[in-house]
């Protein structure tokens, strides 16, 4: 198998600075398009084989040093008890928002193989396809951002009904948080026996906190959450804090092995904060895979020169890859990541 | 004339901390819906006896240390030729989005007085109403933050076609900036002519921007403004980036007087970077202004010991002031950054 990944979480010596894709099964891919066609997103999350199917699409075609299980941060909230809808336009709906103490009661806290069985089976799937091949990562969304869909009922401008619940009703707002963080630390423990080799919690809306607020209702559940794991397994686990250049400090105390980062932030500013306690994912712009070939081989050596000095590197966007990209720019950006890299070393 | 606002942007002493809130003059207000449900919302900016009165509502129900002429960043744009309606749901809308050269070629550059002669009209009898009382701020957009609208047609998620053109048309994008970098010197020395006595630079959507494209195609325009402005006037400049705590070293080349914060930042770490070369404009979170009496208390407090050090402290929210919002609570944000920040002297 090719640890260059794993290695690379966990600071130890590389050929050359892995990459992967967040986003990478998806919307931009033909072949994603082809199976997708013939389901909702939800049951495509649902069906184990499709959903493997679609997981191993990229490492095919692009040639990734690491496979992402292909769902969504939403699916186990679904299990505790919240309707949710995929709307084609308007995104994820949870149909009944979370705004008081009786919804917050009544969340479950679902079993990982009971409940989200086909959670586990695609990743069983996958483990024995990828064997031979990469590693397989799973992921959770973090409490924050989870609570953010809750609350609001899908996504938001501002995020005025969870800010107003975490101003307005503290004690409200950290029980709908500990079923949170119980639910997610049990997923994630689920992951890791049905056998994902490392993992990533997204915290998409972390970046809309200010630091005084992410210090009370973000970070502390996500140290929680990986405290929790640790004790139960050594693979390495990623936290991305989304548009947290600010967030920095915190992020550290997560205790994850690798920080992942947005577009925003220079890495060699990242790198004296760090410290070398952690490895850095990260970080071009999802839409630089729209320059021009010689100026994105620019683009990915200049992000490439920022990481020297890390701990461990793993090469990625910021953020997910757009829709509208086209697939033969994103193949280029891995192959000029491993080419450009081995240079380097 | 209450100067505490004036003295503050340009580092001097004063005897408490100034505070304004960015969209002072906005939804939130009773005052603001009864003047509004009579037009549309461009009727109101192109009214200038009805844009003075929503002007001057803050300064009588608040008691805020500034006033900001009411208009929208988007109304230069309109008579550069580009066909603009605010939609209720939607926001702005450009019907024809700026897209290739030959859409670039037919902008034109309005002449402050004779194309937008309302604008200047509503500065002159705020000019004359608030004589005795508070300054007026005048404004424009940032050009990359006007260009995302002209090139989106609107608001946008990712930004893709503006980056796009970044990306794959540079010149064609350079020709739009320098045309709207036009359009806005002569519009804002159209406002310096008739009578505003501070000026804001509101760069709404810079945090979007990769450092080192912020290099390239944001920050060089707003230096080249403000430079246009510094031959003519000496009153202060600020400039805002909003969600820029990456771009601060770029933003201090602006030469603007204050640098406007977002809620994301720590006072205390711009405070260091910026080595009093400027004054600072910010940063609660809009939404503490949900926050109970007494906590908001402890907020505004930490915002103005986090400010210890900066040259200058203009208290404001981190974004625009929320419809939602209180304003019994924006009253009492104000007089509680006078009352602590006297005390703390």
């Amino acid at each position: 198998m090719n640890t260059t990944f794993l290695k690379a979480c966990k600071g130890e010596k590389t050929d050359y600075t892995p990459i992967w894709i967040m986003r990478q099964a998806g919307r931009y891919l033909p072949e994603y398009h082809t199976i997708r066609s013939k389901c909702t997103f939800l049951e495509l999350c649902k069906n184990p084989e499709q959903a493997a199917a679609v997981t191993l699409q990229p490492i095919d075609i692009l040639g990734v040093d690491a496979a992402i299980l292909f769902s969504d941060i939403l699916v186990p909230l679904e299990k505790m008890g919240a309707a949710l809808e995929f709307q084609e336009k308007r995104g994820p709906i949870f149909l009944n928002p979370i705004r008081d103490k009786n919804a917050v009661d009544k969340l479950g806290i679902p079993d990982p193989e009971d409940d989200l069985g086909y959670v586990m089976d695609t990743i069983r799937i996958l483990t024995k396809e990828l064997k031979d091949r990469v590693p397989l990562i799973g992921f959770s969304g973090a409490p924050f951002t989870l609570s953010t869909y809750l609350i609001e009922g899908g996504s938001s401008k501002n995020y005025i009904n969870t800010k107003r619940m975490i101003y307005e009703a503290p004690d409200l707002y950290k029980a709908l948080m500990d079923k949170i963080t119980d639910c997610t630390i049990e997923y994630l423990k689920g992951q890791v026996a049905a056998g994902v080799q490392a993992l990533q919690i997204f915290d998409s809306w972390a970046g809309v906190l200010a630091p005084c607020d992410f210090e009370v209702a973000g970070i502390p559940y996500v140290r929680r959450i990986i405290s929790a794991l640790k004790e139960v397994t050594d693979i390495p686990i990623i936290y991305f804090a989304n548009n947290g250049a600010t967030l920095l400090d915190q992020s550290l105390t997560s205790n994850a092995d690798v920080l992942g980062l947005d577009w925003r932030v220079n890495l060699q500013e990242v790198i004296k904060k760090v410290d070398g306690k952690v490895s850095l994912q990260g970080n071009m712009d999802p839409l630089a895979l729209f320059l021009p070939d010689n100026k994105l081989e620019q683009r990915v050596t200049n992000v490439l020169e920022q990481a020297k000095g890390a701990r461990g590197h793993i090469f990625n966007l910021g953020h997910g890859i757009v829709p509208e990209t086209d697939p033969a720019k994103a193949k280029l950006a891995v192959q000029l990541v491993h080419e450009i890299s081995k240079k380097m070393r």
